[in-house]
């Protein structure tokens, strides 16, 4: 049957490449992907298989191939929006739709999953159990789409939760996985310091929220550097301190803007409470009005070390041509909400190396020159699917 | 002669009112007053006394009465240049040009000196001496018109110079003054501080400039509680903090501008070591790029004390109706370009009340609605008026 | 009667020599004043005034002496006490008890004011009013003398009261004097900042109590910086940051000790009330345990403009060689309880010039070397005797 | 002969009992352990090995077990060092020395490894290559032991070495690993800031060394949060801030120590470079004196990934009741001088449980009442026994 699977992949790599194409030149911008989502539902029209769609906050859809047998269900997903990126590529084929742009691969995923799931249906009754092909919407854009399909219920009998990302950092081939948490989750906050204005000759009659808000960056340095775990990953960035104003005006107000970083729920807390006591104690030194808040989006992404090492012996069993090398990668400080997924459902979400022939230094993700080499479609498929043999033991 | 004096002030008082009017309506901007010392020179024109004008950097005018006798010289400024600001007093005569409004007064300094200087004239054969009416441009905009007009010598025969300020801090009637040191010096700076661009995610593949910045500003605040005599007046305040960015997204440059007062040379001069010291420290500390420029533009304004005794003494020894009070006033955190003068010829620039008549809370110098009673003006010759006298000993 | 009086005082220059010798051969701490309170009380023995003595929280004597005509009372006041120094003079009469030194003046102070009281007590037949002569205890140890005499009821009949600090600015024969608020109010805080303490590689654990004593000491700044007027004079010093320990175990506990300047009261009130807010501030955003004490000492000492321009006339009026210059001097930053007399009678406190001859750099007040000369002892006598005289109107 | 191995150790078990109890009872200090060297060489007196004393920069002990046969050769370390710690067990065999203990299981190192070492040594005719026991001095005190022993060179030809730590983090019977970077590396600096002194009420005249240092410790903060990698361990401590002073005298001087921790060289390096930078920038920004020793111990102990997947399989294939789990252990904070042979040889550090029986809460090693179940000496020697049989081949 794995065999036969691969072959079947083998035949239709030039497909999937189409398909990607089709959609790299069409992208839409998540809650937006009307079109994106109509080309998947037509794909699978005609086919012997249960089709839901605008599953959750958007057009999300879910592909349910009911095996012959009975056995365990697992959830296969891809995302299909893109980002409001102005493509800088050059491809034949780049979007149409000025201003977006597939510039973090998602185009891909869908591609090699329509492909596959298409093989699978055809496999299907020598399946023990049930796949969910999971088209997700959104997941650029928070709360993104995965939380809602999660809470819709759809998924509640899936055992096991698989999802691949393309990532320039090495060729097709080269496979990479990290178990346990293994990328960041993410809050923000939004922060307005109000203090009174006045003459810059008179600080004694005004209330200086620069100074106050200047004193709150030097101070949030603490949480980092004494109240985490010093094993444990956990970033504060203030990108944003706005305090324009006129050199000779006390500045009445300032509004800043923070991005947290962590790899897991106890430093999450640890820095959201950390924060709000800092704040609360700039209001109580400097007698200023703070207005706060504080919004937390993908959690820390973790992935089941014993599924991970599934899907580590699978792939390292295929024995296939395409697939180079299985390694261990590094936690990564970027977010995915795929991590909603994984909280509910033991999973693993790893990477498909994608640098474009020839190419040395690679545009990252969401770079308007991002580009990937599109034989990263067949490993994608190729890879999926051995973890699906290797998780229904065909061989 | 005194009586003489104060009887030809009297009668012109409407004329006063009027002149001021004409300026109020007809407002220019610093260095760009030419109308107005049109206006100026005109008053002038076949009047038996010396007049040059395009003094220093500017329309500057002086007009020198030789005194039928030989004895001291002294001058007589008032400034004639109005603010980039749109007036809303409403009043009939309210300015003409758009966005530019005498809000500090200058009309009715120099509408009481034309006078003033005019009576002068016409009592000039018993003058023990030589009297510079300087009609001084560009008050409001460092490097300001006294400087030039100091340096061009033409003030070098100069003994003493006096000069007022009409000042809503009480009714026409009261007169203030303060001996020594008086209204603050300033300075100003602009400082950019460049890091390096980046990720929120991954602060040590950057270097963050609003943390650098923020911790400037906590440091910037030794330089008053620990650098400076704490007998001495000095201020430093951060009237802009630039930085405002996306959230995450590490900030590569913030800038910022501070604005400075000080009373006397030696805390100028501490605070610009230190500023410029911890422009250097912060450089060093967090490896960032600063770029500082530090101007300094008018000085602190210090009246000779002896003079200044003198100045008392006349308007005490008045006993006019007009003159209802001569009080100390306190230090000024303001800034007045009179103080070029002062640092090369002793003198007196004292306050005259403005008050308008039935107003509890006045709007001060440079505020849209500013205005003043116009009573002022006639108390603005006069007392004028009384310390030329004391000073030649007209009884 | 100004003539007999001086002529009076002439002849005793040498005893007041002596008197002072005694005293600084023999020091005694504050409110430990026993044998020098004794000494003081001989000297009155016999003479025809009431004498009180423990007055207030110690050792006080007040003798009033009640002259033959009626009038107003008037306060001299002379203290007593020495301090806790090792004598390092090399002087014939130096300390005979180790560890304790007059070295603040007060031996001279007390001198001459004995030797012109007796005088005055001679001359009371001719006196219209009464003068008490306050011998006080206490000035240099806080909560002083001062406060408990005046609360004691016994000066509640003064109307004006003056006293002399014997001050090396100057030689003998200058005087100086400064109207309005004059030497420096204090206050003290003791901060303790309880965190939990732990082992140096585990922050996360800890709660570190250097890093919350560091983020208040800068935070503190702010106070000068931008919380009081800039006019106002205002100083905190942290002089002590005790927080000693190992370098791989995180502190628990820190101890600050802090000092505390102002020249109004409306400054002392800012200052506790922003060192009280910051240090609530450090407790919430460091989550730690702040104990304060916060002790407001001698207050900012007011000299009463008219009383000071009497005492000014007088002396200028003397044409007596022995006083050459009568000068404004500026504020100061020490303290003196003489500022508790001042809150409830107008008054003034002077200073007389004391360099000893021969000396170009004088130890200041509190040094082991400080001296005086003795000629300032004369000097002392004869300008309260005038500015009582002047008070008298004796010619 | 595994089989024979582990016979033998078992019927020994008590002896290392024996062994430990008096070492535990006479403990020496860090480079004075004259005593326990003798012990040592007192045990191998007589036996057919070569014993080298004095190695390295103390009393270290090499053993040499040459094999019967051709072969790779490994090192065995134990130290034997104890600690200035007064102890509090109440064990019948507590410290006979006061102030000293083995309050880290140094004792238990040293027994296991004597007893294991004669085993090997009667089997070493089997032998197929040969075996260098490091009886090393002086662990706990920097600069340690380990490095000189290094650096004579009589470790040159050890392939892999092996050392073990008893660990109460759970029973004997559970051992742990780490593969990679497991145990932090440490640095220290001192730091004196030198400024200049005064009173209190006049900073102008001074320069706080409180103030600079205050903004020292609040700049420090930055290293960690911002310079390194996040997903880096990385700890600064200031463990002391000596500032004790008086409060009303600004202080002239402080004096802090700090404690750095890392995992790796990277991160070593970064804290390095930016304290040294922020040091540099405090001079310039407060214009004081900064006498920085900065001194790095010991290096993160690094487990080479290949030899502790072959000490895993060894001990997992051990099939012995006595090991009942061997599990992964997370990073460690704390710093091993182990770390030193790892940069030359690869190897494995591995934790043998120590909980005493009953015991919920044990106290952890460098406490005064820090104890271990002796059950950990045969488990210990068995595993560290497993090791060699693996390494060796014996089955």
């Amino acid at each position: 049957m794995k065999k036969r699977l691969m072959e079947m992949l083998e035949a239709r790599k030039e497909e999937m490449i189409q398909i990607r194409r089709h959609l790299h030149e069409n992208p839409e911008l998540s809650f937006k992907e009307e079109k994106t989502a109509q080309y998947i539902l037509d794909f699978y029209k005609g086919k012997d298989v249960e089709v839901q769609s605008n599953v959750g906050n958007g057009y999300g859809i879910i592909v349910t191939i009911k095996g012959g047998k009975q056995g365990k269900t697992i959830g296969l997903r891809a995302d299909f929006d893109a980002l409001p990126i102005v493509e800088e590529t050059g491809l034949p084929f780049k979007s149409k739709n000025e201003g977006i742009m597939h510039a973090c691969g998602h185009d891909g995923h869908t591609a090699y999953l329509l492909v596959l799931a298409d093989c699978l249906i055809q496999l299907k009754d020598e399946l023990p159990g049930t796949i969910k092909i999971i088209h997700q919407h959104a997941e650029e854009e928070p709360p993104g789409g995965a939380k809602s399909i999660v809470e819709s219920g759809i998924l509640d009998d899936v055992d096991n939760i698989f999802g691949i990302h393309l990532l320039p950092m090495h060729p097709p081939g080269v496979i990479g996985y990290h178990s346990g948490f293994s990328m960041a989750g993410r809050s923000y906050f939004k922060l307005g310091i109000q203090g009174v204005g006045g003459h810059g000759s008179s600080p004694h009659m005004a209330n200086d929220a620069i100074v106050a808000g200047s004193y709150f960056v030097t101070a949030i340095q603490t949480v980092i550097s004494r109240r985490i775990n010093p094993f444990d990953m956990g970033v504060i960035t203030i990108g944003s301190f706005d305090g324009k104003g006129t050199f000779n005006v006390i500045k009445d107000r300032v509004e800043l803007e923070g991005d947290i970083r962590y790899m897991n729920g106890e430093t999450k807390e640890i820095i959201e409470r950390e924060v709000r006591r800092i704040v609360s104690g700039v209001e109580v030194k400097f007698d200023v009005k703070c207005e706060l808040t504080y919004t937390s989006d993908y959690p820390p992404l973790y992935n089941d070390p014993q599924v991970t090492e599934q899907v580590k012996a699978s792939l390292e069993a295929a024995n296939d041509p395409d697939i180079k090398q299985v390694m261990e990668y590094p936690m990564m400080s970027p977010s995915e909400d795929f991590a909603y997924y994984l909280e509910k459902i033991p999973g693993c979400f790893f990477y498909i190396g994608a640098i474009p022939k020839g190419v040395e230094k690679p545009y990252f993700n969401h770079h308007p020159k991002f580009d990937i080499d599109e034989d990263a479609l067949i490993v994608a498929a190729k890879a999926v699917g051995y973890v699906v043999c290797g998780y229904y033991g065909w061989e």
